[in-house]
């Protein structure tokens, strides 16, 4: 009997965001597996939180990350073969830790859950080291939706991503430099790399720690706020020790 | 005494998407509005469900939607200056006929709640239409983040928007002629358009009626199920008088 696993987008951060679909899921599970990341342990405070609240009977596994090289992942120079090369070996390694934990933890036939920030689908490997792990395990994925933070983002702004009928794109800082910017979503970068590729009268909306109660948010012309929000991201990540922070630019 | 405009999203069909922000913000309605359309009567009896589960006392004020002219919105030829105006004067009838609703319905210093399908960010116009209604009366919005039809996709057919590390594209059929098709979303597409646009071996994951009893998925190569699913679509459609769908393409 093969085990089911439950992967359960949890939202930004924001207990509120949190459906009822997780709810339930969180309920489902024989055990909730969190792939632990040392850097970041008021997140792993806020997810036992809900854990705590909405599921307090359920075990939690943490399993430790194995160690990721990132030194190479933030040069636009390092060319994509080399970057994916370097991801997929670590989710390997996560895979194998994780085939341990479930066997150890789930009964066949039942239920692993993983809580994932955000939404499953965007930027995150959890389906990918599960897609490994069904290598060695027989495991059938069930996605529950959550929301991202690019959501967090357009609701604290209290705007649209998009212009009337206008395309969205989104995208990492380290390819933000092929992307034309008119309404352009950029993750996952430490850089503030549209310094240097916005025009200065682009519009920035920019968020951190959205919807947990350090949220920051900014917004403005790129020339006259990009480098406040460079300064206010380096601040708060050397006061938190961590940041989650994630942009939109619009061309006018 | 301004009052609040709640927007909520509520997800794109099933009732599990639902937040417990947005059934809190339910609940701390005064009223609820939904700017109707006539021809998808199932979405409304929905609607009015998660009502009366989540938020039973709380009336549901129905304001019809005024005419639009969709005649022209379905040729690429048309220019974005008259699609653009078009939708414009559309949004000017429905603010009017909102600013009294609320003004009826809402005291001052309450709060007026939008019930929205997926997020309110993305190709919605309510935030559009309440930022003309504060042009007549006060009206803070105060956005509560929902799943969208994009992540209910990604759920069922158990993947992510992205491979490591490449950008996504959203974007809509009449803009889909513009995009490289590498990780592509596209919403309100009549037309199927990607039979025109996509390569015969790109990759097409499609949704309609997701999340809801009648959820239909398809995926394969383009040239293999393209015609199937626009067949399909067809059918749908004239089965149940509407279809809402979406579908993701991604090049090999």
């Amino acid at each position: 009997m093969s085990r089911t696993a439950l992967v359960i987008g949890i939202g930004a951060g924001d207990p509120s965001h949190v459906t009822l679909g997780a709810v339930d899921a969180m309920r489902a599970a024989d055990a909730l597996f969190v792939l632990e990341k040392a850097t970041a342990s008021s997140l792993t405070a806020m997810r036992q939180a809900l854990v705590d609240r909405h599921a307090p009977g359920v075990r939690v596994v943490l399993v430790p990350d194995p160690p990721r090289d990132r030194s190479a992942e933030h040069g636009a120079s390092q060319p994509d073969g080399a970057y994916a090369a370097n991801v997929s070996s670590w989710h390997d390694a996560r895979a194998a830790a994780l085939a341990a934990a479930i066997v150890e933890h789930v009964p066949e036939g039942g239920s692993a859950g993983f809580l994932v920030w955000g939404d499953p689908s965007l930027y995150d490997s959890t389906l990918r080291v599960l897609d490994r792990v069904s290598a060695v395990i027989p495991l059938a994925p069930k996605v529950i939706p959550g929301i991202t933070s690019v959501q967090a983002l357009t609701a604290a702004h209290a705007i649209l991503l998009n212009r009337v009928g206008e395309p969205i794109h989104i995208t990492t800082g380290r390819r933000l430099h092929e992307d034309d910017g008119r309404n352009t979503v950029v993750m996952l970068d430490a850089d503030c790399t549209f310094r240097e590729t916005a025009r200065p009268d682009d519009h920035v909306y920019w968020g951190a720690y959205l919807g947990t109660p350090d949220e920051i948010l900014l917004d403005g012309a790129v020339g006259e706020v990009g480098e406040l929000i460079a300064r206010t991201r380096a601040e708060a990540r050397e006061k938190h020790g961590w940041i989650m922070d994630v942009y939109l630019l619009r061309r006018p």
